[in-house]
């Protein structure tokens, strides 16, 4: 099948503790295609994160003119920190023909999701709730307190899947990339996101009639 | 990613001339999960055809009979014959985990949809008009008024297209097919097609809290 297309922006949330960025990094890695959206943030880079690769750092006068000019696709305020989408590197890369993935939660997806209709909402889950327990105590850095938090926001993260396009079971990395990579690939053939290429196909038919 | 899955029935529509029929058997011997489903209808058998093989032929009583017994999930009448979907099978192979094809076109296709939501509809289409035209021409066996015939019913199921969950544009046959196959795999991730496993885990979680 061959259609021009536009990217797609891509929505990943999904428990704490699902693999999201493992995945994300990964996808990007195995495929061409991809882009991975870089969050702009007011908090300081913690040690180990660079300028442009984690996050845009920016002071908290520069974040709200970003909210001023609409530069933002969506933003939130968690603990007293600005986190939001840069508008501009995302639409250039979509022009591009490239699909943007980008890592956020619920609220945020949904307000993407309006603002780009066509965006893909993907949900990725631990295969069990036994298994993501294992994965969050697995880590070793959390205190239970942090990880009996974790599962009662997954808890309430869960409420809002049936607004995804899509879940991703995360069990095994290698196989998981691959699956998403096709549930995207899926997703470029909805006939809402190939409307020049339905209408041209109209417009020909009926001039033949 | 291991879910249990019902199968999922796939309702095939599109161009005549698209070459509907020869992805849907290429799709059944490529892949393990598929089941045909064969219609039922009250004309004659053409030479050639085999009951049970390409159609279950009855005569109108017995049609009749499946209709008032809802033993049809679809059907209709053409050219004072009628067609339709016995149900038995269909739910056999579902039940069996198999992924059910059936090809009908529009009215029958939005009729499936209603009696089952999680149904997936495709939508085959030709690279382009030029190449439906040279397809349809090509074959050689119909007359100037048939083609001309058939574009403009292509040009009313067009109107259509919207309807579709994802569009198929059948351009090499083992490409396509692997698309196809694709989109179908996609199609069992989706949300409303996932409840138990989505409530199962949402319980999982809530016990934990």
């Amino acid at each position: 099948m061959k259609m021009k297309h536009k990217g797609i922006l891509i929505v990943v949330s999904g428990f704490s503790g699902a693999g999201k960025g493992t995945l994300m990094k990964q996808l990007v890695r195995s495929y061409e295609n991809y882009a991975l959206s870089i969050s702009m943030t007011t908090r300081k880079p913690r040690p180990g994160e660079e300028e442009g690769r984690e996050y845009f750092f920016v002071d908290r006068e520069e974040f709200e003119d970003k909210i001023k000019s609409d530069g933002l696709i969506e933003y939130a305020n968690y603990c007293e920190h600005y986190y939001g989408t840069p508008r501009e590197y995302v639409e250039r890369q979509l022009e591009r023909g490239k699909d943007v993935i980008l890592e956020i939660e619920i609220q945020g997806a949904l307000k993407v999701k309006e603002k780009f209709p066509t965006a893909l909402l993907l949900f990725v889950m631990p295969p069990s709730v036994a298994e993501l327990k294992k994965r969050l105590e697995g880590r070793g850095t959390e205190s239970k307190e942090v990880i009996e938090k974790r599962l009662k926001r997954a808890c309430e993260e869960a409420e809002g899947i049936e607004q995804y396009d899509y879940i991703v079971i995360n069990d095994e990395l290698e196989e998981c990339v691959k699956e998403m990579h096709s549930l995207i690939q899926a997703a470029h053939y909805a006939p809402f996101r190939n409307e020049e290429f339905i209408e041209k196909m109209r417009k020909e038919l009926a001039a033949l009639g």
